[in-house]
């Protein structure tokens, strides 16, 4: 999938004949986990100048990563994140100079201003890096576009004196090389940066990885989701799945139905506005992070009825209505009426090419209450099987949000219940019990699936759980080749009941990072030592 | 033990003859776990202007509380916090000045700006509360001394136009009332600062009311040590347990062997100075908190060993050191005379009249090991049973300690390895495995208790567990009326394994409140409901 890896592969080999050869090899660092495409050097290597292995700084660990011990330094004043004169992007690329930005303040940090150079005499002065020279490959490199499922996040990098190459084909995977370049640069005890020569190769194993967030159960003020769209990015995680709302509260802000939120919220302060929603957006889009909203119906609707009349279930108790409500009112031709605006909304709103439409524990005790919808029940042939009436109505949702020209993901119910699914449909796993069984249904029926049951991030326990998500191996189900490869990827779902600002940092990360390298490293990835050594790195960094 | 409880009665019943009786009488709370001195006033009172129960915003519950319909208005502009006429405190009482301006803070935060009396003008006016006058009554109010075990805290509030009265026999409880008074005071829609008419009488369950802070496992930066402060003196929490080394680390900075924290801390960046020390201990101390530092010895002590040469048992292997070190040599002379020169300079440190020595969780595999140690047994007549050798070495560290006039706390082993305690030692129980027997047998010897094993804090588990931990009933161990009366309290400890900066507050509270109400209020203070509500707000303060 790599378009240059030859050409990679040489220059690596060039590499290695230029250096300057002392007189003892102390370590040339091939990874496990990646594949090894050519023998390793012989022994005839280099000094390590510090006692850091460059490669314990890294998250998730690439799938080829080669290091040496010489190092490079890099001077706040002269050091630049440049284009390449070969990239198809330039200074007109919002989102790469945006990028350059970013990563100049993560590599230098707040120690911009020290005076570089304080370093002892007697230290010995490594050649200097100038430039990391970022180079689109594609002939459109894509800067206004949001990434997608089948965007390309691969990129090589190669840090050399004087300049470091990163290459990609599109600028998603220039954002995850940058990521790499600046977990490589680490500074010394007298405050130099400096980096090890270098060469990575790099690409996901999973196309979809995400991190779930309710603003439902507790609202999450935006400051909140920015910062964990930050993280997500060190993580390279790629898809934020918004649980936006759900029986508790509706703090989503819609310009046809304002009702929603004006009754629904939990407050008329607590609401995501349309601006607030766009500003979500586009600094996930900066980050190469998809942003696919859950509008879960017909369950988890309490909050939708606050603001809509006669769109959620009236129940019955011994002839009358009690009062309360149930799932959304499948039976009448409102619902579909107000669906269908309500969704038209959502797919302009939302520019990603999937919609999250729910679909989870729709309780049937209230329609089995309801005259009507007993009544519709038999007109349908349904018997008092209410599976068929909730496909029916999903089945009604799924039309509508297709002739938006938008995919669908839906939670294990709405296959398991057996509506008809568009085969593009991404079913999201998330029963605990026997999900590699679960997995091989949907995959058998030829339905591409997400895989979150393992990692329901908001319950918790004591100790290093972490160790407990790194471990598991999704693609551990039976089935087929074919059948693997619809395994799309994997979500860790931080729930809110128990989370709002004040421990959703703490409680999401670093656990989440555990899943972001098992969605993205190489599955030989696993020794819990090194993972441990790593993540150790990385969480500091990350504070 | 409050001295002015019968004027304080007749002022309740002043109170209720004062007042002007409109029509409809919609709520006079006296709150259940208030002892009924007298009966409650007949339907004859006031129309309630909010929705709100006054005393729902009240954490720790008060023993004594009962609150009228009718409110006041405070004028962030006019209010004052002052000196009462008749107190022995005045404005050189440095303590209650910065609790008066910490308090004026918290009640009207950052509303003082504000335009006051925004409210429309159809909106009744309320009568103004223009004072609270704090009373107190001891001759010498003690602003500049330390608070103690036997410190009062109990604290006499009314609330009446147009001052309100706090009468205290010391500061200590003044502090506490000062809290209570800010619970009560809360703002209306529009901005308006409203308290209810209210009497309170109250004191504290149990007089050692205590948080452990682990700064070992974890370093805690000063600012987070400070924030739990903050924290515990909203709750009425009195004792700050600073478990400030262990194993891991070593941040405490000796005076005298400076080398411990120069070697033992995690980097010299990462210990705490004597002017922390003493801002610790200061800024306790205007919070009415207690601190203790605990100092645990023999085990638990690997981060002694780096910056003190021979005071770590060498252990052998086949008639050889290994190189490692187990617990404390307790058969040299040079180790007591190190440890007289260190205690002696903690004991100095530390103003509080409790060091605690910990002694828990003693290892004898390396003891066993070493063949002087063998000997010394054996010329001891110990025979086998290293818990002698432990005891042998708690009594001289317990002797020394005494000898600087310091009582002592320790863990529950070293009273259930027989080590002669002096009569005052405080023994802590922290065995989740029938605290309630080893309650029982503690206070059977006759000796002080402070429980601690229902109340890790450290263990962290999906959902409400703060239910679990306000459930404790801690006097519900097998004992006679005066074994009940040596348990004096009782501590939320939250080890620092898992624990620092980033969490250590999300993860404390509101969970630590839970202890706090149940050590603090009357025993009968148990309904879940009641706490929820009360804890909720106390929650929403406390953010």
């Amino acid at each position: 999938s790599w378009p240059t890896m030859g050409r990679a592969m040489g220059l690596a080999g060039l590499l290695l004949g230029l250096v300057v050869v002392p007189a003892v090899l102390v370590s040339t660092n091939l990874r496990h986990g990646a594949p090894r495409t050519e023998a390793e050097p012989e022994p005839s290597g280099w000094e390590l100048a510090a006692d850091a292995v460059p490669e314990d700084s890294l998250w998730p660990l690439p799938q080829w990563v080669r290091t040496y011990p010489r190092q490079l330094q890099l001077a706040p004043s002269r050091f630049q994140l440049v284009h390449g004169a070969a990239s198809s992007a330039g200074p007109s690329c919002g989102l790469l100079q945006d990028a350059f930005r970013r990563y100049y303040e993560y590599i230098f940090g707040h120690s911009r201003r020290r005076t570089w150079g304080r370093r002892p005499l007697a230290a010995r002065a490594e050649p200097e890096l100038f430039q990391l020279q970022v180079v689109i490959e594609a002939g459109d490199p894509g800067c206004d576009r949001h990434p997608q499922l089948a965007s390309s996040e691969a990129y090589h990098l190669t840090v050399t004196e004087p300049v470091a190459i990163l290459k990609a084909a599109e600028v998603w995977g220039a954002l995850r090389g940058l990521e790499t370049f600046s977990q490589l640069v680490h500074e010394d005890d007298y405050g130099s940066f400096l980096v090890n020569e270098s060469e990575i190769n790099d690409f996901p194993r999973f196309a979809h990885r995400g991190v779930l967030l309710d603003t439902s159960r507790h609202y999450l003020p935006l400051k909140s989701i920015l910062t964990n769209l930050d993280a997500m990015a060190f993580n390279k995680f790629n898809v934020l799945h918004w649980h936006i709302v759900d029986d508790q509260s509706f703090p989503y802000q819609s310009i046809y139905f304002p009702e929603l939120s004006d009754k629904g919220a939990y407050s008329s302060n607590l609401i995501y506005t349309p601006t607030d929603v766009r500003l979500v957006i586009e600094y996930a889009r900066l980050r190469g992070i998809r942003v696919i909203p859950e509008f879960d119906t017909p369950g988890h609707t309490q909050s939708w009825g606050k603001g809509q009349k006669d769109l959620l279930t009236p129940c019955y108790n011994g002839g009358q209505p009690t009062g309360s409500f149930g799932p959304v009112n499948p039976v009448w031709n409102t619902t579909y009426d107000f669906m269908t605006k309500f969704f038209k909304e959502i797919s302009s709103v939302f520019p990603d090419e999937f919609i999250h439409l729910g679909g989870d524990e729709v309780d049937f005790s209230c329609w089995k209450s309801n005259p009507e919808v007993k009544e519709f029940m038999k007109k349908q042939g349904f018997g008092i099987d209410y599976a068929k009436l909730e496909s029916y109505y999903v089945q009604n949702i799924l039309d509508i949000v297709s002739s938006y020209n938008k995919g669908q993901m839906v939670w294990q119910e709405v296959f398991d219940h057996k509506a008809q699914l568009k085969p593009d449909t991404v079913v999201q796993v998330w029963m605990a019990n026997n999900y590699a069984r679960e997995l091989s249904r949907v995959t058998g029926a030829g339905f591409t699936a997400v895989l979150s049951a393992p990692w329901y991030l908001d319950y918790i326990s004591y100790g290093q759980d972490w160790k407990k998500y790194y471990s598991v191996e999704p693609l551990n189900f039976p089935g087929s080749e074919e059948q693997k490869k619809l395994l799309i990827g994997g979500e860790a779902c931080l729930w809110g009941e128990f989370v709002d600002a004040t421990n959703l940092t703490p409680r999401l990360w670093p656990r989440a990072s555990a899943v972001g390298e098992r969605l993205w490293s190489s599955s030989n990835v696993t020794n819990l030592q090194d993972a441990y050594k790593r993540l150790t790195n990385h969480r500091c960094r990350m504070l």
